[in-house]
């Protein structure tokens, strides 16, 4: 059956997935991770979409990551029962949690420190309910978490025994790999990352908690690592889409980019050499990753409707509904000539932020291929 | 009826509105246009909400600006016939334009270059259609328009006019008024926005067409001009809400601000000097707006659930769902112990891009008042 929203020629801006380039960034990493013998649980908060999920999982439902207990629900309802929600818990998210479990989910919260301890096991007696966790450890003092060789972490993990909660393991992001630019420092993040991670389940496992999940990742350190002795799982999610970060970091190239936001060309400012599209940062998001980056991509680069990139073109400018095409700072390319009327695509600074300003992916199979399918996305909290 | 997601205490992060706050900043608004006479033609792509605009229309439908054909489809199923959509017209989306003019709308197109004017007469034409239309003047280089004593004008208002086509007047949009600091700064900005519309509107008229609209407007421009003559209407939109950007140029205070996001601590890392919160990027937007002034307010400034601001409290960092709350760097004040669980607000750095990452504001009437309503938000293309 057709998508209520299936037209061979719908109105910028919209989302364009190519699905093929989307199927061999997830075959590159599902090589890479089998050579290593360790499981994939794919970070589902980039796409959030039952499709690309079953791209993942071509023979049914499998272990996932996910950023909201929406997604939870949303994954849950299609079958997926394997799931780790990978934000630190708030007290206040418990009922949904134990509602979801109640449900058949085996559903993991995270935390890292004794408050939220206190809080799962105070929640788990008073409901007679368990809930595993994992605990969250700091790798590289990016975001969250408990140094592998802190007192906190054996404390922690005592509170959360005292009540009926179990501590399933630990987990860590190297979010500082984001800012590696070669593929030997992201090895030396991911071996970090390693490290980090099986050091404190190693602690935990000595104090006599089971312990048996050790959850690294991260799009960068995933691909980079060589050695997963001691991990069980790995986590990543951009992989599925790729964008301009990782791009410009080295993880992929920019022909691997599976999303795009196509825009019609709605005017020329001649004196600025602006070339006006129909998206601004509302279908693009106002991301500007790459603009720490040795190399700024701006809000993105630009390419024909069928996908060739138009060399030094970039989305200079943005406002909610209008976007700037101009010649990158610096280059002796001519503005080319781009008609009123003439669709474009934007590539993605951030795939993450550039699918959460979309409805639906429209589907291609190549770059100048039509329009096969619209995926849904989900959204919210 | 309530609104079926309505709960007196949501799960975070949730998008807060104060009613009464917008109502000042409405009346503020309208009293300054009324003393000199003359209409607001309200922007509703920053609350994109029928409750909002009725806070602005409360005796009935008014004329409005619309950014996107969604939101003037939404706009007129409630009886809203009055439209401006004041983005430039991609030949594309004329179809969409005509339905709804056929449905008794009178909807308004921008444009500012002949191939524009041209694919407009062309569909007129061939429609047996009859679309009025705004010509985009230039008044500071900041976006689109013509400049108006251009050759270029009266060109593209006789394409116009050759076709059925109508030159409904002009519009011009100050965008560099958002750099001014001083009221003074955006008084002069306001006043060369009217000049610059009006001597397009007059060259027209010379030119025997009849443009009676001389459209002008921008939230800062919209509250310090002091002279409206020859205008006919005044655009704006971001001052429903005001953010914290409007507050940096000086045009509202902090305390005017109607919206927030709610989020709830969920940890902390003294070691950094960090309270991690369930709010990221995805709740707040990524919009740095504040970046390039004078104060830098990061994400947004924090208050308490109740409104009260912390501080040099400011949400320093996001990735998706995490955001981070520091102490603003060079101040002395020590960072205040805020248990995990507990909720704060986020002052929103841009409201039209905090406010489309959500589907529904709660509602408030004061700030340490229940919710007591829950308004949609439409978005789209």
């Amino acid at each position: 059956m057709n998508h209520p929203l299936m037209d061979s020629k719908p109105e910028t801006p919209y989302l364009l997935l190519n699905r093929s380039k989307s199927e061999h960034n997830i075959n590159r990493l599902k090589r890479h991770l089998n050579d290593l013998d360790v499981p994939l649980r794919p970070h589902v908060k980039t796409a959030k979409s039952l499709e690309v999920a079953q791209m993942l999982f071509p023979d049914g439902p499998g272990p996932i990551t996910v950023s909201t207990l929406a997604e939870a629900e949303f994954f849950a309802a299609a079958g997926y029962k394997d799931i780790l929600y990978a934000v630190g818990i708030a007290p206040n998210k418990l009922n949904r949690v134990a509602q979801l479990r109640s449900e058949g989910v085996d559903l993991v919260v995270l935390l890292d420190s004794a408050e939220q301890a206190e809080a799962l096991a105070q929640f788990c007696t008073s409901n007679r309910a368990s809930i595993p966790t994992l605990i969250e450890i700091d790798c590289d003092g990016h975001r969250g978490g408990i140094a592998p060789d802190s007192p906190e972490l054996l404390h922690v993990a005592t509170l959360i025994t005292n009540g009926s909660a179990e501590v399933r393991g630990v987990l860590t992001h190297a979010g500082e790999s984001y800012s590696c630019f070669t593929d030997a420092d992201r090895t030396e993040a991911a071996e970090n990352e390693r490290q980090t991670a099986v050091k404190a389940a190693e602690r935990l496992r000595a104090a006599g908690h089971a312990a048996p999940v050790v959850s690294i990742g991260s799009t960068p350190t995933a691909h980079a690592t060589k050695d997963l002795t001691g991990v069980t799982e790995v986590r990543a999610g951009n992989f599925v889409f790729f964008d301009l970060v990782m791009a410009g970091n080295g993880v992929c190239d920019v022909t691997d980019l599976a999303l795009s936001v196509v825009t019609t060309v709605i005017g020329h400012r001649e004196d600025k050499g602006w070339i006006m599209t129909d998206a601004g940062w509302m279908a693009t998001s106002s991301d500007k990753g790459t603009s720490s980056q040795p190399v700024n991509q701006y809000f993105g680069l630009v390419a024909t409707r069928d996908g060739a990139l138009i060399p030094d073109l970039v989305m200079i400018d943005a406002t909610q509904e209008h976007g700037a095409l101009a010649m990158r700072p610096g280059t002796d390319r001519p503005l080319p000539e781009i008609p009123v009327g003439t669709e474009v695509r934007i590539l993605p600074i951030h795939a993450c932020a550039t699918a959460s300003q979309h409805d639906v992916y429209r589907v291609i199979s190549k770059d100048d291929g039509p329009i096969e399918a619209i995926w849904n996305r989900t959204h919210g909290w």
